[in-house]
């Protein structure tokens, strides 16, 4: 059999620049893929990369002009993987593939950021067609290229047979240091440490979990930048400064990527003007829907996540320029003295406290909102696990990760991160220079909604008595809503009549 | 014609709380209803009811056993009014009254708590088969009976026809002091002053602006949990002492009625125990929805209302009892100094002002919240006249709102609340204290969630540039999410190529 007569091992449909990737990234690991896109010129495109990445031998990956000729080249049962834009596209791609034939026993991946509750439709959906298995994947380009973090989810089966493409394609973590193997070379990649790929549950449960990850991901990002705004406008900092401080922070207990590329932000010069190119990009912060999603879905569960609403508002806030332009000369700051030059470094570390502190709380938000999803949907989700597979690959990744991970192997029903003994301590240690960062912030008049919502849902946590009381005493006012007692008749309802004197208290139910 | 063959002005279907109540505020203002219930008691309790209220004669309303009856008892054509739960109920109801003959140009008009997009299906569905029109109470049973503020909105046509009877019952507000006249006599009802009642705009809009309402009520309800909690745990105030401050605050700035309520709430003994009553209430906080769907529409439309927001979380937050009285014991606290008691003026003095500048944020995002609403569905409405019908009758009804809607009356176009003359000046006068007892609180540990999340809001809109320019650079770092510049090229989107040497700028488009 010659190259070209050869069966390939997966199909893959959309070669835009995830699926590009993804596609050498497998070949890389010796998988052999036909490949087909709409956009042919898409496909020349891998086709060259292929051949200038194996010294003009090629072959790795095959374009195909059809769904027909796509399944044709493949072994089967089918595998097909598709990286086309989430919505309507994905549906589009699985009726083709039905009508080029695909069979009952066939897999159809789809790796695109869609909306978790899609997946659960298309899963049932598809049944006796093909089967229809999901895959979130996190880490960008070039996570993709050369090892991204994968949320796999759906039918067992199905996932006995990707698993191990999955974890030859994904993100290595080193398991004696908890950091990421990073080697970013076409033709020699990552194949020793541990996978960053773990089969998340039942059907929408991974793209569930993805969309929690980007949820911290906007929280994260959303406290480092309000970090630097108060070193800008409090402390007086230049980008260049700044830059430095995050660069010595990426060295110890705050390291991230997200912190590591802030630092690399911070520290370019703009090409064209060479002012620091922080300052000649607009500050309208874009959003593709995820973080909404993650405050939507906590705000229906019930389940408190403050702080990611937070940063999703403050680049709702952000995209109000023109206002914020014209508000900045009507609406008066605050009178306070701004620190110091000889208080800046402390402060600084009262930043870094902060930083760290409400990071915890974070991600404490984003593990309690997949423990009440997965009560909720009934899936298994293992905590442990899904740190572990965010140690590396995703955008995320932070040697942190890997003392969530151990947070859960110590207690995997743990109520709330915040009470896991190390970071009860962590928290403990720092929270005073938490307290002072958002007060100095507040007094001088630097917004920090997602330091200081972090700190609230904080000590809002560790309080036995909520002022909920007084608010139940105003809605049975207004509202006949009733109330529980704090002595007696645990789960009994009772209201006030508030109309007659002495105000007689009525058992309800 | 005899007292029981005359035919009646209005059907109404629905007896239960709020029913009742409208019934006889209708009756009370001369019209003749005609009413049914799947349970006939409620009918009874109406009847005899009526019959007590006007010693003995009776007659204003009848019982109907069917709705075929119901129908037949009214002039043409017919005007039904719901009161039911939202959802199914009203639908049910709708067919049965389809079954009963009503006719095209009959009117139905839902008085419950719906969901503003099953008011859009629903006028779209009953097309042609009657005019079903909406209109979203407010004021909880007092209301109702002697007089609520009203929100219709949907058919035109419709509302001349329901306008005299709605502006009739409505609660009246005395054009000369913007308060509310309140008297609460049957068959004295008030009817002198300006009705809490206008037309608000197309289909939906009513039930959408009643949402908001609930929005804005939850974030007030919450601001004045927060305030009273830093009375109690760090100026160690009984809720007595807590009463007098907040009835004294009713006199003033503050007045309101959650503000007199409150008051109330915390100036009640337990008629079991003796003790405040407040202190027996769990701090369990229920929801019923319409806070945490004004939340979730505001992060769909990209429109932030944080502060409402943390009001749904905080309610969340308290349904954790359990976890919290554990943690509580777990989690470190802070170790800052509580406030000596001769501080103890100061600090109720701060967080007057507080709750004052806070206040004045959520009706700010509320009210950015309807207009984002409005331009999105192409309603029309009139900020001016929603403030006006909000003065009094409903929950949120305090004398505050006449200057929201002299706000919009100077200029029916603000950009945003805060900064009207009026309402930026108010800030800018006590804005120092605002922080004040921000910092307080955050340096003691007491969770002020509302109050600080309003003042990130105030200085985020103020601020001309915010950190929103190195969140965009990280988006094109790790996702080639591009960005605009601040200097040129308005509208047009950069991308830097952060692998190669230089990292130049490039044009995406």
């Amino acid at each position: 059999m010659t190259a070209s007569t050869q069966l390939c091992d997966i199909g893959f449909v959309g070669a835009g620049v995830m699926g590009k990737n993804l596609i050498l990234n497998l070949a890389d690991h010796g998988y052999r893929v036909a490949a087909f896109d709409l956009d042919h010129k898409k496909l020349e495109s891998v086709i060259s990369q292929d051949v200038l990445e194996t010294n003009g031998q090629g072959g790795r990956v095959i374009a195909c002009s059809s769904y027909t000729e796509l399944l044709s080249r493949l072994t089967q049962p089918h595998l097909v993987i598709l990286s086309v834009p989430a919505g309507k596209p994905v549906d589009d791609v699985c009726c083709k593939l039905i009508d080029a034939g695909i069979a009952a026993d066939d897999i159809v991946v789809d790796t695109g950021n869609s909306l978790w509750t899609d997946t659960v439709r298309r899963e049932k959906h598809y049944e006796g067609k093909f089967i229809f298995f999901s895959t979130a994947v996190s880490g960008g380009e070039v996570g993709a290229r050369f090892g991204p973090s994968l949320m796999p989810s759906g039918d067992p089966y199905a996932w006995t047979r990707i698993e191990p493409v999955w974890r030859a394609i994904a993100a290595k973590v080193d398991p004696a240091t908890g950091r990421a193997i990073e080697r970013y070379e076409p033709g020699n990649p990552v194949k020793e440490g541990d996978a960053c790929a773990t089969y998340i549950g039942p059907s929408g449960s991974g793209h569930y979990v993805k969309m929690v990850h980007n949820g911290i991901e906007y929280a994260d990002m959303q406290l480092i930048c309000e970090v630097y705004q108060v070193m800008r406008d409090a402390l007086g900092m230049s980008a260049l400064q700044v830059a430095e401080v995050f660069k010595s922070w990426n060295q110890g207990i705050l390291n991230s990527y997200l912190m590591e590329i802030s630092a690399e932000v911070l520290a370019t010069k703009d090409s064209d003007t060479g002012l620091p190119l922080v300052d000649v990009i607009l500050d309208k912060a874009g959003q593709k829907g995820t973080g909404l999603w993650t405050a939507v879905s906590s705000l229906e569960l019930g389940c408190a996540s403050p702080t990611i609403a937070e940063a999703v508002y403050a680049r709702s806030i952000s995209t109000n320029k023109e206002q914020r332009v014209a508000a900045s000369t009507i609406l008066a700051g605050s009178s306070h003295d701004k620190p110091l030059e000889t208080q800046r470094e402390v402060l600084i570390k009262q930043l870094h406290d902060a930083l760290y502190c409400a990071k915890i709380c974070v991600y404490a938000q984003g593990f309690d909102l997949m423990k009440t999803a997965g009560a909720e949907h009934g899936w298994q989700l293992n905590f442990a696990e899904i740190a572990k597979i965010w140690r590396a690959g995703c955008i995320i990744r932070a040697v942190f990760l890997q003392s969530i991970t151990d947070a859960y192997e110590r207690n995997d029903d743990l109520a709330n991160l915040l009470v896991d003994p190390f970071f009860a301590k962590q928290i403990s240690l720092n929270q005073m220079n938490w307290r002072r960062a958002v007060a100095e912030a507040t007094m001088v008049g630097v917004p920090v909604p997602a330091l200081s919502s972090a700190l609230s849902y904080y000590d809002s946590y560790r309080t036995a008595v909520l002022p909920a009381n007084l608010l139940q005493g105003q809605r049975d006012y207004f509202g006949a809503h009733t109330f529980e007692r704090t002595d007696k008749a645990k789960g009994k309802f009772f209201h006030v009549d508030w109309s007659l004197p002495g105000r007689p208290m009525v058992k309800v139910k």
